[in-house]
């Protein structure tokens, strides 16, 4: 599987932070290399994903990304596979067993209201059913299928807390 | 596979509407039976659920549930299975193997804060990770794992749109 990149379209501040935050989580849950959020340039954002990396450890960087078309073209011209999320696409069953698993990814997740460019710029746009989704739950099921589950524990290495697995209560403890 | 409900506890009017409005469309398009919103009586929460499913068809039912913890322990009595999804619970692809197939279930999607009892009175903590997480990302990859994807376009019947699978544009028609 080659590195997987997020980038999230049309970041509102004061409006969407919840939404976005999310979709870094998810991204890092799964095992993104990278989150990249365009639209508005939100430090709090960023800044709680880089907090959630210092204390639960991994190494997906997130960064503004301010031309997220230029960042998408040249990712495509360099061998990367662009994969856009909508609910107007193709049905992601049919769609991830034909994405090379050698190259990197980038998905991307719409904001309110995606330009035509971008439909053209990805190579594949895709849905996780044609139905109204949350793009949250759409990143989640995608990469769930993708990736065939989260990334284990191994992979979230270097931060200060670790949560161990408990039937019944809560077990976090402080990294050695 | 059983009837699936959702429960969400502990919403917030004001604070959680996207999030509650996500957590829906999530059980949808994974086909849940039913959503429960516990928490606020939110009623344009529950009334833009049933909107989209006047637009896009299916049969899942919306409700608020004012006592949470009486209709699990209703539901665990009468046979049901209840998962509670939390990110200090037992890995989900241990867990889903291990579900019964013939029971209905209950998954449990926490707010804010989650007592003690919910814990005790679930059969099942899971988590989708044992990481910070989005809990809509969590709802949806656990679905998507239990029920190997969203449903399928003939689940979502009687509504008065429809949205065809496009390699590149939108394609939305009026159903007959």
């Amino acid at each position: 599987m080659g590195d997987i990149t997020v980038l999230r379209l049309s970041h509102r501040a004061g409006r969407d932070p919840r939404m976005s935050t999310h979709l870094g989580l998810t991204a890092r849950v799964y095992g993104a290399k990278q989150f990249l959020l365009a639209g508005d340039n939100d430090s709090a954002i960023l800044q709680s994903l880089i907090d959630v990396k210092e204390r639960f450890g991994g190494d997906m960087e997130v960064h503004h990304e301010s031309s997220p078309l230029g960042f998408l073209r040249r990712f495509v011209a360099d061998g990367g596979i662009a994969v856009h999320l909508t609910m107007y696409g193709l049905p992601y069953q049919e769609v991830i067993p034909d994405l090379p698993s050698d190259k990197p990814i980038v998905i991307v997740v719409g904001g309110a209201k995606v330009s035509r460019e971008y439909y053209e710029m990805c190579q594949y746009n895709v849905a996780v059913g044609n139905q109204p989704h949350s793009e949250v739950a759409a990143l989640a099921g995608f990469m769930e299928r993708l990736n065939d589950g989260v990334f284990p524990p191994e992979h979230f290495k270097g931060g200060k807390l670790e949560i161990h697995p408990s039937g019944r209560g809560k077990d976090m403890r402080q990294e050695e």
